[in-house]
């Protein structure tokens, strides 16, 4: 007899389709993986851009660029990391959820927040203006979401920013902070990748923005990315946008050479994107 | 019984496998095509880029972008078209062939120039300095190309470029110099464009560079491009090179859209690189 129990799904639940899961597969972290196998978490960089590789038409502007399956994909790619990744730029500018509205996670047909993935906000100066009115919040009160975890360089995070997280089970963390060769102060993306795996997330799915994005291309971090994931939608958006191009590479010989590259290379179109995987040449 | 005669190919001649002809063919003018059916000819606009939009690290730098497979498939694209078309600042940065090396084209084991593109310089100070000693004068010499049809503003063009052009067939074109919305002296594309047909020539594939290509896609001209052929190589060249970005639009309302869509998109994997067939949406 067929189960007649009826669930109800929020009306913004995405379907991922099984025949569209195999091409993914070898560029994903293994189902049930866990911390102790390596210091770093299975790292996989993922975004969408132009043809003109940007990401938004600016900083935070709701922009139109891939098609619904891609969405679906990206929910999808959530549930499969157990935390996402942006920087302190995209939650100033988005207001992000960072949840996984696919059918059968937590707050979308499962238990709890079963599937959910951890945000991470990487905030050096802890400057993300969050309230509980923050759509992240916000879905962390419906059962939709975890609640963030911001890494920092501050030794006393604001203590009202604090308090709400602490209501919702989030939290900050501080690292370290370095002057990098440029004079900047930064913190360490292999020490942002540590973090994770000593509280126990086996996985992360960096989203971007541009930013954090064309840092991780560099050569100095890019051995840490497992698993690169562009979509690519067929359009030009423009000069002026948030582009993705990481800092000029000089040969031994001092001439420019290609920034990064990658291999093992799959292109899958899908709708009218296309999507690559591949991993970051060393 | 076996044709026995045995035919020497330049070493340089290259190859492109029927099985591979069959996804361009929708995108490409129709084989034996001839003017008068439309003032304009079949207009294809091809070009190779890196993920962040690049076609090259710097003008005229040597760039190795996009594998064998696609540059044979370049190849085929010009025995495609009768002309190639290109702005003349890639002419000054590359001293281009742009001829044709495909198997069975005139030079490469067909008759006198069958099948060679005639190559179209776009030059409106006539600025572009050349010799004999031109790789594609030095192509003609060799029965391996056709002589370039320069277009300039100019009335008269220097009289020793014009000496030279006699000589091997070629000629300058002159058209009138428009200011546009912004001040600039420049062609107009649809003059150029309807110019190739006055010459018989029923197709163009128009090449580079990024200022050529930028401006083709802005929406006062890409109504006159037929289709869009551009290969896409899993590499980040990095900031600072030759950008393939059009200028922003914006909507009724002031706001940035993007700058140019493609419709009817194919997507083809191609060894390590994509190839992207569409039509600019109007």
């Amino acid at each position: 007899m067929a189960d007649t129990k009826v669930q109800i799904l929020p009306k913004d639940t995405l379907h991922f389709p099984d025949a569209d899961r195999g091409f993914l597969e070898p560029h994903l972290p293994e189902k049930g993986r866990k911390v102790g196998k390596s210091k770093f978490p299975f790292t996989t960089l993922t975004f969408a851009t132009s043809l003109d590789s940007q990401l938004a038409l600016s900083p935070g502007a709701p922009t139109a660029l891939s098609g619904p399956q891609s969405k679906a994909m990206t929910h999808y790619l959530r549930s499969r990391h157990d935390s996402i990744l942006i920087g302190v730029g995209t939650a100033v500018a988005d207001d992000p959820s960072l949840n996984c509205r696919l059918e059968g996670v937590g707050g979308y047909g499962g238990k709890g927040t079963d599937g959910q993935p951890r945000p991470i906000i990487v905030d050096p100066n802890a400057r993300w203006d969050f309230t509980e009115h923050s759509k992240l919040l916000k879905l962390c009160r419906d059962g939709k979401g975890k609640a963030p975890y911001i890494i920092t360089g501050l030794l006393e995070p604001p203590a009202d920013k604090k308090a709400i997280l602490d209501k919702y089970g989030g939290k900050f963390i501080t690292l370290a902070i370095h002057k990098s060769d440029i004079g900047e102060h930064r913190l360490d993306w292999g020490e942002v990748l540590q973090t994770l795996v000593k509280e126990d997330l086996a996985s992360v799915m960096i989203e971007g923005g541009g930013a954090v994005i064309n840092s991780l291309l560099h050569p100095k971090y890019s051995s840490m990315i497992d698993s690169v994931i562009v979509t690519i939608a067929p359009a030009w958006l423009g000069q002026g946008g948030v582009v993705v191009s990481p800092q000029r590479r000089l040969s031994d010989e001092g001439k420019p050479i290609a920034a990064a590259r990658l291999d093992s290379v799959k292109w899958h179109p899908f709708g009218d994107d296309v999507v690559l995987c591949g991993k970051v040449k060393l």
